[in-house]
């Protein structure tokens, strides 16, 4: 061990361990009288936020929650989920933030595996929540979420009360206690391709940094900071998928106005980002498709909106079709896993000035370059770090001051995880000579044909440019004589057609200029309504695969004949 | 102690201590191709930056330097002090940054206390090193600075190279160790009232974190940020005055191209400003005025420099002035127990609609809202918090996750500078309802005089708008009827003159205001060419105080008949 000079502290010296509640002291002193919003239904400054955390810390510790216990939420985005990401961990509790998208087995899983203690439930999710509670293990109470006013908990399960009239009851001001900055803060859960969801978790400390950093990344780099104090927040990411991406910590430190919109409607969204001057998202990319897609958006400007693109690979067809409406989309990298900021899109000053705009795209949709503090290499299989050259492929590992430790409960895949002292993210990239991470698929879903590797990524990022082409998923699937084929799902825009000479005419031109080699044409093709899409909104290429031979039966598959 | 979730992590998840080589992984990444700028004399890259730091490093360990032992420099600012920085600190070591400023007899003492194992020192100081290395007891071997090239130590003193030549023979990569975050990594002396100078001493944590909220400070609030990734950086604050404030460590993790002038000569530093397009400086009150005054600065068009101003009050007086130069300046406040940044000007966003470019000028030179993390308070005598009133006046006293943990080797002055678990910044202060924080004094510069408290500063900041005053400074000085009176020392503008009815005229108005009361008005005035500054650029009133008589004999003395 290095010698290094440690000094003990004089005795009265305050030792200041990072803590969440930390991140409330500035906000509203910069903007006490900025605004939270929910929907067209509440409206609140920062001194009001700040009371009614207060007010729910002091409702859980009369409903008998102390220091470790696990209160899970189940709520779409609101101001009462801010309340929560701030009170549960305050008290030295532990925020469980259930994907209320997962199936109910999984829910119920999830709950006994985290040992939830109370839930919070919008009553929304009553009857989902009455057909799972006798299978509970550990949770003792419930506490009732309702957008109706006066709503009054159901009888027959042990609900401490109503989330309003319990406040009310309570004293807007609370001594929040220091502890370990190493005390976990949240866990959730992440699905992977096999077994059960596994439990991620998160400290103080942890968060704390995570909050500055993003700060730093989102506000301080480039002429065109994504969001400044004066920026106007709405997430578009649910508040159960990685806290947001850690944004409305972030918000809430430099007293930013939120506006939290609910359950996710497209019209409404529209509705809010116009009526609330959004300048601010953030979300996975078949929700901005979603929204850019609605009715409601056909005669909206979004001159001005800033959108952070994460959870899957942002195409250039999609970045082109956005800026087409005023929305200037920018990509991030992260994972569950890593809290989740690990690279966001970076523009040299160089390239700001030799490139064109187009051109400039490309860098703003590759997975971009690691923040501050992200130590991020790609390693082939025997963890050999490849040259950063744009060519050599390998798995992206990371550290950095945020990551998980761990998965809850489970040694051996904590270990995979964590295997060599770096957390294994899954994702096969390259890095170019600018530092520039491109994603080239998961791991999982590269495509091995004849002995080569396709990207399903690079090959969607391609289709994606074909003019009737407005959504595209493609997988490998299992084949006798190479190995696998790619194999696509397509959406067209309403009104178009394709069909296979014209995808081949398309992809040829890549071909020629050697940016695909020709196998990597698809050589089945189905046109469908909609593509599958995770819990969070990722292309669910599993079920893809496991629907295979369905799409071929569909009225749109086709064959490409290459 | 609060009973919370504390989880072992998996055996091989790294821990990742926050430590000074992280804030190197992320400029390079940004900007690889930004420069940093020494004088005409130097230029290179950030790739190069890294590169130097790793073999000073290496220079440092084969003259036998490791963790643990004491490296100070005696250096104006360079890029060679932004190396050492983080080559020092980086191999387990730590920086002494000597104040050059310094008494020989006080550099002599500061180099004992703190045990200071080699001195980098640049030739200038050779002379005044010579006269005093017999009585250093701890040094082993100095390391040669010159801005000639093939300079060559002196013989006699046990050298151990000049600093390129030494660099030239070491490899340009070094992996730097991991260790305990809690390491000191800098340290230096400040000089107080009484007594000898005091160590205060910084650790790696402290200093990443103090950077990553300094970086959101400056970066990411408000619509004009003072500094963010495209910036052009220059330090005027001494690299020894609390490692210029933190600033090289942020524009180096954010990629800012960084312009440093060496000895500060005004003409030259008007000249690298135009030249180099420095958009973001700091420095004391004091260099701002001495830089718009120089020759060079008549001509110069100063539009988009953003000057941050610490170390003593802003006066509108100056404020004015500056902005009449294309020169926007902002306040901040700390100190060097402080790390520094504790508070910076905020105008709140209903402020700037609502007030004129004027008015907004008060927030701006107000030491401004406690930065995210900081907890600051005004307590009276006894410790008891006063109300956010704008009037209650109090000692600031803070927690902050980057304050010096005490005074080295000074275990009293330690405790009364950390009594009851606040560090106690000797500041006196209002705040006001939006939570700025204005400095009224130090609480040992107050004038006490007839039972009533005048401050200094604000008696200072009335007069600098006299048209005729262009600097400033007030004491107190003993008066056997009313305990104390105010004196004034006053230098003029070129060509300006003033008496005693122009000066009472003038504070009259503020008198008739409600703004002082009539006892504010000095009684006693002396007209000089220069007001005594500390080492650092601040007002001496120590030496004032002392002072006091001869300057009644002077010539520009007269009264004030109130």
């Amino acid at each position: 061990m290095t010698q290094t000079r440690v000094l003990e502290p004089t005795p009265s010296a305050y030792p200041y361990p990072l803590l969440i509640k930390q991140l409330l002291l500035s906000g509203r002193r910069y903007e006490a009288g900025r605004e939270i919003v929910y929907r067209d239904q509440v409206r609140y400054d920062y001194k009001t936020l700040n009371e009614r955390i207060c007010r729910l810390a002091n409702a859980l510790k009369a409903s008998g929650i102390g220091p470790g216990d696990v209160v899970a939420v189940m709520e779409w985005d609101s101001h009462r989920y801010l309340e929560a990401m701030f009170a549960i961990p305050m008290i030295g509790a532990i925020i469980h933030t259930i994907n209320v998208r997962l199936s109910p087995d999984q829910i119920i899983y999830t709950v006994n595996h985290a040992e939830d203690k109370m839930i919070l439930v919008n009553d929304e999710f009553l009857p989902l929540l009455e057909g799972m509670q006798s299978q509970f293990e550990t949770v003792e109470s419930y506490m009732l979420i309702s957008d109706s006013e006066g709503a009054s908990p159901p009888t027959g399960l042990p609900f401490v009360g109503e989330y309003e009239a319990l406040l009310a009851q309570q004293a807007p001001h609370c001594d929040f206690p220091d502890f370990d900055e190493n005390s976990v803060a949240t866990t959730f859960y992440t699905t992977g391709t096999t077994g059960n969801p596994k439990g991620v978790y998160f400290t103080h400390r942890q968060l704390v940094l995570h909050t500055l950093v993003e700060t730093a990344t989102l506000g301080a780099l480039g002429r065109s900071p994504l969001m400044n104090s004066d920026d106007v927040y709405m997430p578009v990411t649910p508040m159960f998928h990685v806290h947001a991406w850690g944004v409305p910590y972030v918000a809430t430190m430099l007293g930013v106005k939120q506006v939290y919109p609910g359950r996710y409607e497209p019209d409404l969204l529209v509705d809010l980002q116009q009526r609330e001057g959004v300048t601010y998202s953030h979300c996975v990319p078949a929700i901005i498709q979603m929204i850019l897609g609605c009715s409601r958006a056909q005669q909206a400007n979004f001159d001005g909106w800033k959108v952070l693109i994460g959870g899957s690979a942002l195409n250039k067809g999609l970045a082109l079709a956005a800026l087409n409406k005023g929305v200037q989309l920018s990509a991030a990298y992260g994972m569950s896993e890593t809290c989740p900021l690990l690279c966001g899109a970076y523009v040299t000053e160089t390239l700001r000035e030799e490139l064109t705009d187009d051109q400039q795209i490309d860098y703003r949709i590759a997975a971009g370059i690691p923040v501050p503090l992200v130590q991020l290499e790609v390693v082939d299989a025997e963890g050999n770090v490849q040259p950063h050259d744009g060519e050599s492929v390998g798995e992206i590992v990371a550290r950095a001051p945020w990551l998980t430790q761990g998965y809850f409960k489970e040694p051996e895949k904590s270990e995979e995880l964590w295997a060599n002292g770096w957390l294994h993210t899954g994702d096969v990239a390259t890095i170019d000579e600018l530092g520039t991470v491109r994603i080239r698929d998961r791991i999982k879903d590269v495509i091995k044909t004849g002995g080569e590797w396709i990207s399903s990524l690079d090959l969607e990022g391609l289709m994606s440019l074909h003019p009737a082409i407005s959504e595209v998923a493609v997988v490998g699937v299992p084949d006798p004589q190479w190995d696998e084929r790619p194999f696509a799902l397509v959406v067209v825009h309403p009104g178009e057609e394709v069909d296979a000479a014209s995808i081949k005419d398309h992809l040829k031109r890549y071909v020629e200029e050697g940016r695909i080699n020709k196998w990597a044409i698809p050589t089945q093709v189905a046109v469908v309504e909609s593509i599958p899409k995770t819990s969070v909104g990722k292309l669910n290429k599993k079920q893809i695969r496991a629907d295979y031979a369905e799409y071929l039966k569909g009225d749109g598959a086709f064959l490409s004949s290459v």
